[in-house]
Parts: structure tokens; C-alpha cells; sequence
């Protein structure tokens, strides 16, 4: 997209979704401008990340890239902690997650395999990431198993909580290590298109990183109003917290990832449209959803990391299709089909709840 | 065997089968020559559907046989479902999945193997089955696993179901022209060996569509007669119906596909019987189990497409040993081993139920 | 270690450990001294198998290996069997094999990791033990799963239990037949590996039968001594009976597993510490526990093979992410910290409990 026409749309929605908020505007028109709005602070949020990532040199430019990539999701769901909606917190960070591996992937796979036979990526990385994927749902699994079959007392269940939490964001520390210091030839490739899709910088040093506490302020205000206009839904239109944070939440702020990894498959870059999509789904996972845990105690609100059964479901669901697809490193159109099916399904079943 | 013999155990067997029938003779003589007749109708079924298929040329004749492959399982399931046997055709829906997938599979694999040391096939297409299966899996789960966990209305239960079938029997369809028009080539090795195994047709153009017809009519009758015995087991015998219809049932009802895969796996062919045990597991779970939810409807039965969690287990642990073992593209005895220990294992959990 | 200093060190420990349980000394006390010196008589246990191994000849003794290679924790069991504490059993069971797949392989992965950038081994062995790894978690799984959803009558699930064991140590017994005889070059860089840590042995024929003997009295009497301390530590430092078995007792019971696999990992032969670990857990799934279901009847105390639902969760986590990490045969020191990170995972969820 033309960059001025970009930041007209942006500032002019930033403003509309103010007004809308302060001016107390009907909750659906508050809801659509701010759902809108944020859709392009998280684009600008993350083309700032990666300038400034740029700036940084490799090594530390990965790192922010890796650890700010989902900034936006990050500032909405601490919003959402704020307000002491867990459910709808842990039912946005399934969604972000369930999101990224079944309709990015998806999509990704299925654009890019209708217009190539097959496309092709390294099968290395890809066990990786399913190993990880695999952590992250045991992880996630573990407590809320033991939780509910043994009864345990709310302190126990909150040590629990804080400890698988620390533990998982040691391994994504770790990982971070493994995979840009020790054996960061593994991601190569995807260096490689990242570089292609991100363009050389179009902004001095000075103002990317001005552009990144800027991007990142507006994503907060964003976020907030459009928590704000969340209860409306649950209360007037009958919808599920989980649903709502599930596939509407999470659709608005993954945006961004959609539309970079599919354009990537399109240019025969399935690689590094998996690579988006499934880190995505890592940093959510073993990055996000623990750093909340920890969150929450600042805010005086503790919240654990027991997700529903049906939450948990759904994420090891969608990690078996999506390891089971990736892990012959190549892809078709009708392996695309598989992963939307399934989101589809359980879109269906979370809209039924 | 010999054609001349075929037919005339075909005919002595339904005849004698339908005089049981009309003269109550005792349950058990009912049984027993209702099952040996529907060995042989769903024989003569299978072989009638190969030859239309042949004259229907290549592309549609795939089509029809991956069709009305399991056009005996259909017809015994619709006369279940008229019946208002939902829990019996569950079992056998589950009974003909986990017959496929480990003893059809098992088998063919431990027969094949003691023939020969190691035998290989096409790893692209196990892997393609493996992610099928899976999204069979996650099918069947999802639906059960909401519903259980969160009390759904039966009318909502109801929606879910029916949009779960929706989505199964479009994944399936967008398989077919996958496997039959986009991506071909990779079913070659399947429908060379098959070739072989349907030998040139024996019938004309017209004898073959009249026997289609007839074969039809024929397993609609046996069937018929074979479901009404089975109230004996259930109340005489303590047999419970999820025994009955998961082993007794499944292993009527398949035991063409049982004799087609182990003789082709015991001249090496273990790729096509790997595709006919897998392929016809595939087939019920995608296209049987949620036809039968529409088709229920015409009966003004509903029937939803929640599996009891037993059933769901058993159809899990089956993928996932199968899905274990084809993934590395060889086989040998000690894998058709696993596979019919499982089985077994399987078969006392319901026979102790 | 020296061999002389070996000895003194097993002599004094076993004295010590003696005088300690008919002297009443304080619990800690015998519990400390009684766990060092298992230490020691597992290790003697371990060199006096191999050593008749060696002269038993290659088959022989490979079925000696692999039958006695976890005589301790057999033995252990066995007195935890008569005393009647089959949660005890069950969790130590539970512990064995998730110490195995999780600690013992996690720490030889990451540490032979930390010394070479990439370890690989033979990718046919890992496909095999991954399958008999999932044989054993549906082994232990069906039982559970049904009885626990069916209200299975105590008859009927003694029963399955003794069933499920019969089909488990027969699936054992034929993958010995498989692996030493029909198909025995797949373990030909095992024992490879294995000729080189066993060193040539010290002792004669006679000697070596007699240290067997020995070494099994030993450590019968020291396992003894060492279970009746456990009662201490449930009843007045709280602990659970699960986190006690699991974690205190396995870690103990399979110190010479520790330190052999770790030891083969940091000389580069990862595929010998792969085996050690897997097949040690393998023998524990699919022999020891079975057994104990048998050998229970001798002591008129059935006990079922039902284990509870968080143990065979944490058994299937642990099977999942070993089996995902193993299933390109090639580790990095990454992959032994997630497996280490899940066993921390499910010694806090254990541990909570």
C-alpha cells in the first residue's frame, strides 16, 4: 500500500475511533472504527519494530523482532488483565494462536498452492517449531490437567501457574539463544525473505525509533477502546466471551501477519510464510501468555495459566494438523484446505458454546 | 476362487438367509447365514462398482469407487439409523474405522511382512492419508468434546453436528479432485496395483450396471435381515451394543477389503493395501459418518455426529499408531504386530464394557 | 570410577544401610543411607548382568540385557507390591519412564549437544521405538480411559487388566524376537556402542554367575529397607505418595542409566544414550509394569494396570515430546533442554499435587 495513503488512513481512523470513544458514539460504530483503526496501528507498530530492529544490527534486531512482533496482541491483552477479563484474555491468546496456525497457515498455503503445485521449505526448522509447538501445549495442558483431576488449592494452583509461566519463558529465552547464536544458520532462509518483504528502511534511525513509542502509544489507546466496547457483544448480542475473543479479537489483531504470509506464499516464499505464522504462534504461547501471568501480579489481579479444556483443545488441535502438514516440508493447495477446514470447524463449535 | 462358485454361494446364501428370515428361524441361524450372505452381496457389490467403474473411464470410475466403496457399510448403516440404532451404528462406524486401520492394515503388514523383509511404498501419500485422518480425528473430537464440556442445547448440539458433517463431506470432495484431477500423480502407484487386483472386467457395459443394481438391492436386503437379528445378542447375550457393532459388524461388513489388501500386500504390494485399509477408513469417517447425519434427517431421526469418548479414544489411538508407522514409508512384520495388538487390546476394552 | 574403591563403597554403604533399619535409626537417616547404597547395588546389579551377558553369547545375552536391565526397579516394585502401596508402584513406574525419556535422554542431549553442534543416530531405530512407545501409552491408556467412563464392575476390570498385561509382555516378547533375530542389524550400532562402555569383563564365568546372584540379594534387601522408610516421608513431611514415586524413587532406581547414557552422549554416541533411555522406559511400559500385574496375583493382592489419568498424561507428554525431538535422528542442545523443561513441568505439577 502507497505509504502516505497508509498514514492518512491511519491517523484519520486513530482520530474517528477517539471521537467515537469519548463522544460516546453507539458501542457497534465505537466497535467497527476502533476494530479498524487497529488493524493499521498494528501495521505501523510493526513496520517501527522492524526499522528499528534494522537499526540495531542482527543480532539485537532479531531479538526485538522476536519479542515485539505481537506488541499489538501483548498491549490489548494487558488491557484485557486490567479490566480482569481472563476469560476473554486466555480466549484471545487461544485465538491468536489457533489463528496463526490454522487460517494464516492456512491461507498461506492454500493461495500459494493454487498458483504453485508445490512449495517447498526447510524441514529442519520445521521440526523445531513443532518440538516447541509441542512444549507450549504441554505446557499449557499440564496444569490445567493436574488442576482439575486433584483438586488443588487455589495457592497451589497460583505457584503452579507462576512456575510453569517462568518455565516456559526460560525456554523461549533459550530458544532465542539456540536460534540466533548458536545455530542461527537454521534461520537462513528466513532472514533471507524477511529481508525481501521489509524492504530497506524508509525512515533515519531517529525516527523509527520516535515511530515505535508513537505506534506503540496508539496501540494502547486503540486497544482500550476497543476492549471497552467488547461487553456490548457478550451482553446485548448474546455472544461468548470466547467467541469473541476467540475468532474476533484475534482475527483484528493477527492482521497484520495474515496479509505479510500470505503475500510471502504468493511469491513462492512458503518458508517464510510458515515461519510468520508458526512463530507467531510460539511467542504467543511461550513468550505472551506466561509474561501475563506475571503481568497480572502488578495489577494486583492475579491470573493463572489454567486454560479451558476446550481452549486447550483447540490449540493441540491445531498444533497435530499443523505439525503433521509441515513436517514432510513441502505444501499443496489441499493441505491450505485441511487447516482452514479445521479453523472453520472450530469456529463452528466455539460460535455454538 | 472360482466365479462359477462365487455366484452360487452368492445365491444359496442370500436365499437361504431370506428363508430364515420370512420363517423366523431361531436368532442364532439368522445370524449366521445373514452374516456368511453379506460376505458374499458386499463381494459381489465391490466387484460390480470396479466394473462400472471401468467403463465410466478413469476420473469418474475413481470417483465411483471411492465412493461406493462402502456401499455395504452405507446400506447396513442406513438400516441402523431407521432402526433408531444410533448407538449401534456409531459402533459400527468406529468398528469399521479402527477394522481398517489396524486389522485390515495390521494384517496385511504382518503377513506381507513375514513374506518379506521390509517392504516400502509411497511416503507422500501416507503422509496425505496421516493428515486426512487427522482432520477425521479432530472432526469427530471437537464436536464431542464442546458438547461435553459445556452443555450444550440439544438443538445447538444439532447445528453443530450438521455443520461438522458439512464441512467433513466438503473436505472429502475437495480430496477427491485433489487426489483425481490437481495432484493425480500421486495415487499412480495406487491405480497400477490396483488394475491388477480388479483384473480386465469379466462383465459388459450393461451386465456390469445391471449387476450394480442388483448387487444394491440385494446387501439393502441382507442387511435388512442381518440388523433385525441383532436385538438377540444385545438382550440374550449381554452382548453390548458397542461390541457387537464395533467387531462383529465391522468385521461382516469389511471383509472384502480384509482379503483385497492382505493378498495384495502378500505379492509386495503393500502400497495399494496400505491405500485400501486407510482409503476406506478415510472414507467412512469423511463421507459414511456424516452422510448418515444428513440421511437421518430424511428419516425425521436426527442423528448428531457426536461419537461416545470411548469410541473417539479408540478411533485416536488407531490413527495415531497407524499414522506412527506408515509415516517412515516401510513396513515389516513387527509393525503388524503393533497394529493388531491394539486391536486386540481394543477389542477386550469393549468386549468388557 | 576404580573398582576397588567401587566395592568398598557398595560394602560399606550396605552395611551401613543394614545396621541402620534394625538398629532403628531415624528415618532420614535410613532413608539416606539406604538410597546411596542402591545406588551402588543397581550399579553391581547392572555390571554382573552384563558380565553373564558376555558369556552367555551375543542372543542370550542380549535377551539377558534386555529382560534384567531394570532388575532394580523390578525388584524395588516388587516390594512395593507386597506391601500393598500400588499407588507407590504405579507412580514410581510413571517416574521410571518419564525419568527415562525425559531427564536421562534430556541431559545426554543437551549435554552431548553442548560439546557437538549436532549429534545424529540411526533414524529406523527411533521410528521403531517412537511406535512402541505408542503401543505402551495405549496400553496403559485404554484400560484407564474405559473403566474410567464405563463404571466397569471390579471383576470385569481385573479382567481387562491381566488381558491388556498378557498383550503388552507378548508385544515385548516379539519385539525381542524382532530386534535380535529377525531384524537384528537394526540394533547393530547399539550393541556397538554397548561392546565399548561394557568394556571386556573382569570376571570368569563362575564369578560373574555368582556377583548375579549376589547383586540380586542385595539389592532385594536393600530396596526392602529403603520402602519401608517412604511411609515417613507421606505421613510427616507431606508429601504425596505420586511426587515421592515419581521423582524420588525413579531418579534413584535409574542412577546407572543416568550416568551411563550421559557419559555415551558426551563421547558423541548419541544413538547408544538414545537407546538406553528409550529402551529402558520401553522395558518398563511394556515388561516391568505388566508383570507386577501378575506377580501381584502370587502375593493374593491383584493389583489392576490402571493408572490414573495424570500419570498416563504425563507418560503421553513425555512419550509425545521425546518421540517429536527423536524423529529426525539428529539432536542439538536445545533439544535436551525442552525435554528437560517438560520434566521440571511435570515435577512442580507433581510436586503441587
Amino acid at each position: 500500500m502507497n505509504q502516505k495513503l497508509f498514514f492518512t488512513a491511519l491517523i484519520v481512523l486513530f482520530v474517528l475511533s477517539g471521537i467515537a470513544h469519548f463522544a460516546h458514539w453507539s458501542p457497534i460504530a465505537q466497535f467497527i472504527l476502533s476494530a479498524l483503526a487497529i488493524l493499521f496501528v498494528a501495521g505501523f507498530l510493526g513496520k517501527a519494530t522492524e526499522s528499528v530492529a534494522h537499526y540495531a544490527g542482527q543480532r539485537l534486531g532479531g531479538f526485538l523482532n522476536a519479542t515485539f512482533g505481537n506488541a499489538a496482541e501483548l498491549i490489548i491483552a494487558i488491557f484485557l488483565v486490567k479490566e480482569g477479563l481472563f476469560d476473554m484474555v486466555k480466549a484471545s491468546l487461544t485465538g491468536a494462536i489457533i489463528g496463526n496456525l490454522l487460517l494464516v497457515l492456512g491461507l498461506s498455503v492454500l493461495l500459494g498452492g493454487l498458483k504453485f503445485k508445490e512449495q517447498k521449505f526447510n524441514i529442519q526448522l520445521a521440526s523445531h517449531n513443532s518440538s516447541l509447538m509441542i512444549l507450549a501445549v504441554i505446557g499449557l495442558f499440564v496444569p490445567a490437567m493436574f488442576v482439575m483431576n486433584q483438586h488443588f488449592s487455589p495457592e497451589k494452583s497460583e505457584l503452579l501457574s507462576l512456575s510453569v509461566a517462568g518455565i516456559l519463558i526460560v525456554a523461549y529465552a533459550l530458544w532465542l539463544v539456540f536460534s540466533m547464536v548458536t545455530h542461527k544458520n537454521l534461520l537462513s532462509e528466513v532472514e533471507e525473505a524477511a529481508g525481501e518483504h521489509g524492504e530497506s528502511p524508509a525512515w533515519s534511525k531517529g525516527r523509527s525509533i520516535l515511530f515505535l513509542i508513537v505506534a506503540t502509544v496508539m496501540t494502547a489507546f486503540v486497544s482500550e477502546w476497543l476492549v471497552g466496547t467488547l461487553h456490548t457483544f457478550t451482553n446485548e448480542f448474546g455472544f461468548s466471551e470466547l467467541f469473541l475473543g476467540a475468532f474476533v479479537i484475534a482475527i483484528v489483531g493477527n492482521a497484520a501477519e495474515h496479509s505479510a504470509a500470505v503475500l510471502l506464499a504468493m511469491k513462492n516464499k512458503i518458508g517464510a510464510a510458515v515461519e510468520i505464522a508458526v512463530g507467531s504462534s510460539l511467542q504467543i504461547a511461550l513468550f505472551v501468555a506466561p509474561a501475563l501471568v506475571f503481568i497480572s501480579l502488578l495489577f494486583g489481579k492475579p491470573m493463572d495459566i489454567l486454560f479451558t479444556p476446550i481452549e486447550i483443545a483447540a490449540i493441540a488441535v491445531s498444533v497435530f494438523i499443523a505439525t503433521s502438514i509441515s513436517k514432510d516440508g513441502s505444501t499443496n493447495w489441499y493441505e491450505g484446505v485441511l487447516l482452514v477446514m479445521v479453523y472453520v470447524i472450530l469456529g463452528f463449535a466455539f460460535y455454538f458454546v
